[in-house]
């Protein structure tokens, strides 16, 4: 398969390019590079080189993306501003990225190809505040946050082309996600990789309030292996799913945890900010049915499992990320 | 009080003008006047202009809104694409004008005064397709269109603003308006104005299927009596309200009348076009209860009402319109 990965060099994407660089794809991989953002070239390190192109530019750009769509059968579209909390300090920049970038995918497809499917990675923050646990996709989507706006709208967007032009899509809703390969630069990117971070140099990691909040972290290869899966099976085709670990820790947990594996840092409880908690949105337990009965995926991997490979890798490139 | 009317020169915003114009405020329009938008100079012909600064510009342009949001007590965001179903085919242009000239209205706010009021008009779309009847504010938003997005997106906007900032907002669902200085040029804007030409030009109107599907049709003076009362009234602040016309009437009654009131005009039934299918909505009946409650507005005009004094003008000032 031709695939087209925006956002190839980050987090999620350059896990996935890699395994897909070592089955028989052809991966063009869309990154700009933003300092701010997740992309990195070094996360290309155990790819395949020989099967990626690589290009350097941006999701926002029509006429690059119109060039890049041609002949592709799917893209996964990971180029995102993915700061909840910063969406609020550069809207513009947010809903451009984080919505308008899906419209010019699925412009761009209705024009070329619309048998060319958008894989699309959203967020448990499109829920907003929890009514009823476990989240199965059907509960309702209010969002709290710009950010979860906009992913939400980009949702809608491939709805809204999947029924007038038959574009098919299917929709990742992802938990928190942790691991390898992620951005460690600054704190606004992934709270797992930043108190792994802290706790790597020592330092004090602070938790709002008393952390009793809880959250479902899932390590990126059982996340890769649910991309592969949905990509592969036409049964996914117009669909939602939730992907995360399945079970819940307490934001303190998690943190006790990264503490006692990395074996050096310090836990301090600190108030809420007052932006935080406008943005909150109560504990978070999510039902992975959808994808399971669907696919047969499950989660291969403890948190502890995670943090323990997440751990080894950042001891062993710390130069690349730090 | 110091208002800023965005759109001015259009339908709904130049009728308003008007009307405050006679009041004791200082009024400020904007309006980009763009041809296929509802700005028409004339509208203004019955205002007392000593009132109004008018300013030809957009409400993209996030400097000029800067400048013109300074001291302003309440803006009212009428600035807008207005045809759902030209929506999927300049999304761009839907998503700029529909949803981030808020963003920008409210980032200029946010800078300047977090104590001035907007007053947007959202729209019955929000809701998407019925599913229970009279409609009330809590009815699932589901739209189907990009226009419905992203006037939705509107709406969330203001509510993260208020809530972030204390902006305060007042949010209109208006139904189907209809009445005098409507945009007549073509028939993108307004049904009731488009087949109001139709019969007055002695023309076929065409009515695609059996025409039985149900819609409430609001004449605009009543709706400009909505919002001068949810302006006036601070028990209206950070609320959303329906506006229409309390009842509906079906399609090809709508059409009967008009034709019935101008005594010109043929009525032919047609096969739906595809695309409007899948935007097809289902009968619409709105609760106003809560507009009512709150600030004792009732609908004080019935639709053959509105359609003979909408009739008398446009034959006064069939050249300004036609």
């Amino acid at each position: 398969m031709r695939i087209l990965i925006t956002g190839g060099l980050g987090f999620i994407g350059s896990n996935l390019a890699t395994r897909l660089s070592k089955q028989a794809h052809h991966i063009t991989i869309l990154d700009n590079l933003n300092p701010l953002y997740g992309g990195n070239k070094f996360n290309l390190h155990d790819a395949n080189l020989d099967n990626i192109d690589l290009i350097i530019g941006d999701a926002r750009d029509k006429e690059l993306i119109l060039r890049l769509v041609k002949d592709i059968d799917v893209v996964f579209h990971f180029a995102a501003q993915v700061s909840y909390i910063d969406s609020l300090n550069i809207p513009f920049e947010d809903v451009e990225v984080n919505s308008v970038s899906t419209l010019i995918l699925l412009e761009s497809i209705k024009k070329l190809n619309q048998k060319t499917k958008i894989i699309f990675s959203s967020s448990r923050l499109v829920y907003g505040r929890i009514l009823q646990t476990p989240v199965a996709e059907n509960h309702i989507t209010a969002p709290l946050s710009l950010y979860g706006i906009h992913k939400m709208v980009s949702e809608k967007y491939l709805e809204i082309y999947q029924r007038n032009y038959g574009i098919p899509y299917v929709i990742i809703r992802i938990t928190n996600p942790f691991g390898i390969k992620q951005q460690m630069k600054h704190n606004k990117y992934s709270i797992v990789g930043w108190f792994m971070r802290m706790a790597m140099e020592d330092k004090v990691i602070k938790i709002f309030g008393s952390g009793e909040q809880k959250r479902d972290y899932i390590y990126i290869e059982s996340l890769i292996d649910a991309f592969n899966k949905v990509m592969l099976n036409n049964e996914c085709e117009n669909k939602i799913y939730n992907v995360g670990a399945g079970y819940s820790i307490k934001f303190k947990e998690m943190v006790n945890h990264i503490v006692a594996i990395v074996g050096k840092g310090k836990v301090e409880h600190i108030e809420w900010p007052t932006n935080y908690e406008s943005i909150e949105t109560g504990n978070f337990e999510v039902s992975l049915q959808k994808l399971h009965e669907d696919t047969g995926w499950i989660n291969s991997c403890t948190f502890e499992e995670g943090i323990e490979k997440t751990f080894k890798y950042y001891k062993r490139y710390y130069e690349e990320y730090f």
